[in-house]
């Protein structure tokens, strides 16, 4: 099907979309050429650190070739062909003339799949540019980091058939798919609150010493331009994905407005002062950080549940993706939130189950596929979340197969940065969510962790 | 000084109070004539559950006297006079006819103060009558259920010169002291950030059986009112107080503006639905409420920090305060919310003390009146927390000292209930705070927990 998608064949595939046929991963929208073995052919664009991580678990697998990566920076691709050969598996093409040639990777026809996963301002451009060349996108998180990139996603999608899977991997944590069974068997009742975040001292991770940009490596030489230019919850999908899948976002409810609130900004500042480099005099030490340090953000449901979501990662703490999920009959709170939970009329009265009891609840719900793949994911390292996720995906490449986490998903998930930031901008006023399903969010049923793609 | 109070000496006063003058509980603002051996006199306003408890600790000490008593239930007066029996006191005249004969009370020429604890809609205004006579007032908490009844409080105390000290006993608890102390020995850093609330699964309190007005008892008798009618945080001060506290609010501080998002009402028409007195087809059954079960609030203060405020009364769930604390150097997790802080270069990093390591800085930081009182205040019950609220009053009442919780606290604390309300209603728009200090809070300094009254 690659390259003769037409608007004919695309008004087919959306529509069985918008019809509801397409509800569950599995629903095969046709063959992958390179599929006839069962294998795939997966790209790479992006191979940092974050990408290798995905490189590694996916070449690791039998049933996938990597023929190609793509990275500006060859100390990456040389690190990044150690991976495939560490795998068994031949060294890639590379490319990495120029933050374009990503491009030439896309006109492959060899190619089933890629994952991209480079700095958050190409998640977006590059996307679009993958699906327009009719490959089945994994797409990194954030999705994008403006609302027009956001929408200009869904259109690519809308425009070419081709499907977006979005990697957020904390949706497939075990806890997180412990709850939505909780949910399906309905031990809440009728959910009505959550609280979730990305909770993550990072300023190791923004500074080399006490620097950015140019002069440090890895994530620090990109991703702490947007503490110093944004006033934004700039990460919130690590915690609101989850929260959308419990509550169906997109699929029978939606995210309605949000409302943001920043505290000033110290932390990274105060960092830099306080550092060995740095210090009062350190150049660093004179920026002016828009970044305010817990930006906190309230967003209401077309059904009525409110989600509270903190983005905390320029001060000291303990990692948390802060995750209470609370119901008419009771409530839960996650791995880094004392791990309790309390159901009306099965633990004690106005008391939190804990410890053993506690577990005792996760075990009965624990998801079936978890408890199949259990050792796998373990030995996939990261707590067995990439390792789901990873799997999702290839298996969603190999039968072209909806994706349980969509586009759809991916705009509305991430636009929360910028509209979170238009929020702060005026003084926290409330602001409205576009509706990326255009309206089919009311008919479109839940997929996500209710087939065997998952 | 009762019945001469002029505008003079009125202007005196505050303009002590302005001037910096009247910085620390202590201050004396003039002897009352009837405490010339130490002793006070304390009318009482309202002898329910919870003015009976005060009645209790109060009548229980000796060095006060109670020789009147006011509640329009003969029963609880009845059985107030048996708390006062108990305690080796004299039965106090009882004031009973009607809504309005709390006036009466007030006319009296014996009373050095009054505790006020009525149903919320008469705080206001008999704390307004109360300071008109020259009572040293006693206000339960909240101050005032709308914008008016806050600014009636500060214009009363204002132009009568007579103090209010607002009884928010969770100030009063040994971890919110202890955090104050930290917080003077910067063992936070700069504060950025706080959560709070009242988490209490209130539905056995608003409702008798399924019942609740003329049909009820207690609290459920005018208490429930307020979520059928409001959808707000109706109830904010045991949260917000204690961080107001570690905020400096109203001195080198105020609240600023706040956003509040409420989520849909299910909670209390489950609970009908559910219950066996109840049913589907129960008259409640049928009642619109307009609380949400979860209303959340975000105030940004002056000094740009954030408060997350959660309201959360209509749910089953264990206790809480919702406590956390988060500044440049660390972070504080309350008693329920996991016992547990993690301090930059003494924590282990990224991992949270909790356990004996956590009662250790509990300990070290410990306040000085609580290792004092500390047996006392265990006899008294209730965490000791009210202990220590009732004992400050009386030894305010003593010296006519200016309260370390003051009518400014009252009014900026208890007016988030209608403004929380006004953001919900304007779909979470953005509302600004009063200044209820008239720009005073620029100079005032702190004083709560900084003196022997404390």
């Amino acid at each position: 099907m690659k390259n003769n998608v037409n608007r004919r064949n695309f008004l087919k595939t959306t529509t069985a979309a918008g019809l509801g046929l397409a509800l569950t991963p599995g629903f095969v929208l046709g063959r992958n050429p390179s599929n006839s073995q069962g294998q795939v052919s997966i790209g790479f664009i992006g191979v940092g650190l974050r990408g290798r991580s995905h490189l590694n678990l996916i070449s690791g697998r039998d049933d996938v070739t990597v023929p190609a990566i793509c990275d500006v920076d060859p100390d990456a691709i040389t690190k990044a062909q150690k991976v495939l050969r560490d795998n068994g598996k031949k060294e890639a093409e590379a490319y990495t003339e120029d933050a374009n040639v990503y491009r030439k990777l896309l006109e492959r026809q060899d190619l089933d799949g890629v994952i991209i996963a480079t700095p958050w301002r190409w998640h977006s451009p590059m996307a679009v540019d993958a699906m327009k060349a009719h490959k089945y996108v994994g797409l990194e998180v954030p999705a994008a980091t403006t609302l027009d990139g956001c929408w200009d996603l869904v259109k690519a999608h809308e425009e070419t058939g081709t499907q977006l899977m979005f990697l957020e991997n904390v949706c497939y944590a075990r806890e997180v798919l412990a709850v939505l069974q909780m949910l399906k068997n309905n031990l809440f009742g009728t959910p009505v609150h959550a609280t979730c975040g990305y909770k993550h001292d990072l300023r190791g991770v923004k500074f080399d010493g006490v620097e950015f940009g140019e002069k440090a490596n890895n994530e620090a030489k990109w991703r702490t331009q947007h503490s110093l230019k944004r006033n934004a919850d700039l990460y919130p999908t690590h915690g609101v994905g989850p929260v959308a899948k419990w509550f169906n976002i997109n699929r029978g409810n939606r995210f309605e407005y949000l409302t943001s609130v920043a505290t000033k900004s110290e932390g990274l500042h105060q960092y830099i002062v306080d550092h060995p480099e740095g210090g009062p005099d350190h150049p660093n030490a004179k920026l002016d950080w828009k970044l305010g340090d817990i930006v906190t953000t309230i967003i209401k449901t077309a059904n009525g549940e409110t989600i509270v979501i903190s983005h905390d990662t320029n001060l000291p703490r303990p990692y948390s993706w802060g995750f209470t999920l609370h119901g008419t009959k009771g409530i839960w709170n996650g791995q880094y939130e004392g791990r309790r939970i309390y159901i009306e009329g099965k633990s004690k009265q106005h008391q939190w189950e804990s410890g053993d009891d506690y577990d005792a609840w996760m075990k009965k719900y624990d998801h079936p596929l978890w408890k199949k793949y259990e050792n796998a994911a373990r030995e996939a390292g990261h707590g067995g979340i990439d390792y789901f996720t990873d799997r999702t995906f290839v298996e969603c490449v190999k039968q072209n197969a909806y994706p349980p986490i969509d586009v759809y998903d991916a705009a509305a998930w991430s636009s929360i940065t910028p509209l979170s930031e238009e929020s702060i901008s005026l003084g926290s006023k409330s602001v409205n969510f576009p509706d990326f399903t255009g309206g089919r969010w009311i008919k479109r049923e839940p997929v996500f962790g209710r087939s065997k793609i998952f």
